[in-house]
């Protein structure tokens, strides 16, 4: 199992294209992920109650399609809040799609991310359709234009591939992924498109994604606010020729570990990517009872103001972890918890038991400073564990919410 | 019943002080608010696991103790996170000032506000508490200087005094609490303290203020942040000289709404002075099926960054209101929402059946610009209603947080 380059286009038989189509004011606003066979299709989707168009439209074709063969997202417009209007726009998008490439539009998946309430400028999408059917590429160039055209408020587009082996065929998973404000997946995260060369069954590659996202994509939170467009989308086309995985076998746990090598990634690059952010903060509870009880806790910790204003400030303000996993919901020992931080400038026990060791503040703030922290919470109660990613809270947090109307 | 001037000093028989100890650098540090007669008492305290050693303290004097005399409070140091250390100098706080008044220490409540983790100076606090039994005084003033020394981040001094007939006799209820960061009460806020010359019985008090906050201190929040101290102490010595009440009768439900007066009060002027405020931000659901879902809806609303920092741009970004509902955890129909936005500069339907209306664009940035900023959704699925208080979030706020040890 190794990294290797490249993204959505790395698995045999996808291709990409990213372009502006005229939805944003200068950025490229529309991408494409296309399979040349059919290919099958699995999906996790935002637990917000209110869900964009593209949403509502995937979940359906998740669970009636038995192919899909493209994804189509825009940036610009969420097409969330728009009532039945949006719901005919996003299937015009996905016609228009369909239409270019001769498929079925019921074989294309949608995707949509922006402002909220404004209806689509759908003939400016028409035509963003075809041009992107037009520019279909194949190779790395092609996948990161795709995962350019669908960046927000992002300052860094994000990929990831993967190559393991099955059954003695070199199988590709490769994704993309954007954040970067309203992040704090329930279900699955942002929009993610993943696609793999693997041929496996529909309700294997299903249960594989949604197992995942619960460790990768749902551990990362900029601004606990959950989407209305959260979406994370996988295709597998079953080009690398493997003997088809129908159970849950030793290739099919070698799969799970591969695309979670890419989902972390992504989901790492999407924290420390968060709007504002100036660094990744990850957070290990160690030694709880339950699993959720791990998961509940580092999600506390990483998802509190004042823990992410003390971590941009270099402030081991370490009573503020406590307070925040004390109001989780979850209860724990206090006087049992060690924490420690670190980062690539070191390493420190700052509370052993409850209380404050002799440690050096100095030091603290020299590893608060690193560009990735790592906070761990030992709660001696038990083996289970969780990780969670999130960013520290700064001043262009605020100046790029209170002056972007997304 | 009727606003009056003052505070904690304004029922019969009630004295404080505030005075600088020397534990924080030179603003006033420790107040005393003091009974001349015995009274009861009745407390709501955090939800956190993590509690401070002055909640743990005085969750015990509630149940324990036939009555109370004093409250002791001290800013600088939060006294949580401890250890057995914490507990014994939390009550050598509590002796100190019984000792000066000559009165039982289990008739001292203590409040403690601050940076967490620090063990108390408990030499200064001991001084501190003898300066302060020989400085109280009577009036108003007596009660501003109390109110300003629990002052942390707080930009002003929150007070509040109601006066009401009961049996004949006038009745006074005054009150005094302060802010500003790691507000998101659970059970109560912050610290508070409120004081009575009503006679009533310590059952019919505590469950008057059990219930009380729930609609007043409970719907507060600056930064989801529930505090190892919330605490809210409620003292009524009885010298209004009224008949004891003893059952819920009107005399009851008339004490309910002046109280209701005083904490709703304190729970706004919280609101407004959250760190790094610049307005206060009201919301209320209306329609709602159930009361508890208003509460959810209107607190989710409120707690949301994407919706504090639009609030803060005079951005009328209405659906991240919408995606803050819908990710609430309540089951409601988005396409039948509307939305107002309110202030001094006027009133605006802006959404309708879950889609923008034709709104001024122009108007909206207006009304949202007030320093009381104001928004309704109503469900259109029932009669309950719920109404939350919050603040702004601003890169002021980032700045306090990034910089203060608290």
């Amino acid at each position: 199992m190794e990294n290797i380059n490249g993204g959505v286009t790395a698995a045999q038989g996808f291709q990409a294209a990213g372009v502006y189509a005229g939805i944003k004011k200068k950025r490229k606003d529309m991408a494409i992920v296309y399979s040349t066979v059919p290919a099958i299709g699995a999906g996790t989707f935002t637990t917000n109650v209110v869900k964009a168009a593209p949403v509502k439209w995937d979940i359906k074709v998740t669970k009636e399609s038995k192919f899909v063969q493209a994804v189509v997202l825009n940036s610009g417009v969420a097409n969330a809040c728009t009532g039945i209007e949006g719901d005919i726009n996003n299937e015009k998008m996905a016609k228009a799609v369909a239409d270019a490439l001769n498929i079925p539009t019921n074989a294309v998946y949608t995707a949509s991310t922006g402002v909220i309430g404004k209806q689509m400028p759908i003939d400016v999408i028409q035509e963003g359709a075809k041009l992107l059917a037009a520019e279909l590429k194949d190779g790395n160039e092609a996948g990161t234009l795709a995962a350019e055209a669908i960046m927000t408020t992002d300052t860094y587009s994000k990929e990831c591939a993967v190559s393991f082996m099955v059954d003695g065929k070199e199988v590709i998973i490769g994704g993309m992924a954007k954040g970067s404000g309203m992040i704090h997946p329930n279900m699955a995260t942002m929009l993610g498109v993943v696609t793999t060369d693997l041929a496996i069954s529909k309700e294997l590659l299903q249960e594989a994604l949604s197992a995942d996202v619960k460790r990768s994509f749902n551990m990362v939170s900029v601004d606990r606010d959950t989407s209305t467009n959260d979406s994370l989308l996988l295709l597998a086309n079953g080009l690398a020729g493997n003997k088809i995985i129908k159970e849950k076998n030793a290739d099919y746990d070698n799969f799970c570990k591969a695309l979670n090598i890419v989902t972390t990634d992504l989901s790492k690059k999407m924290a420390a990517d968060g709007e504002g952010a100036t660094k990744l903060f990850e957070v290990t509870v160690v030694g709880a009872g339950t699993k959720e009880e791990a998961v509940t806790l580092s999600k506390s910790i990483i998802t509190s103001s004042l823990v992410k204003t003390a971590v941009f400030g270099n402030d081991a303000n370490w009573g503020r972890i406590l307070c925040a996993m004390g109001y989780s919901g979850v209860n724990f020992d206090p006087d049992q918890v060690d924490l420690y931080v670190e980062s690539a400038d070191g390493n420190l026990k700052i509370v052993e038991n409850g209380v404050a060791t002799d440690y050096s503040e100095e030091l603290a703030t020299k590893i608060l400073s690193g560009k990735e922290v790592k906070a761990k919470a030992d709660l001696k109660a038990g083996n289970e564990t969780a990780t969670a990613w999130g960013c520290d809270l700064s001043y262009d947090y605020v100046k790029i919410n209170a002056d972007y109307r997304s």
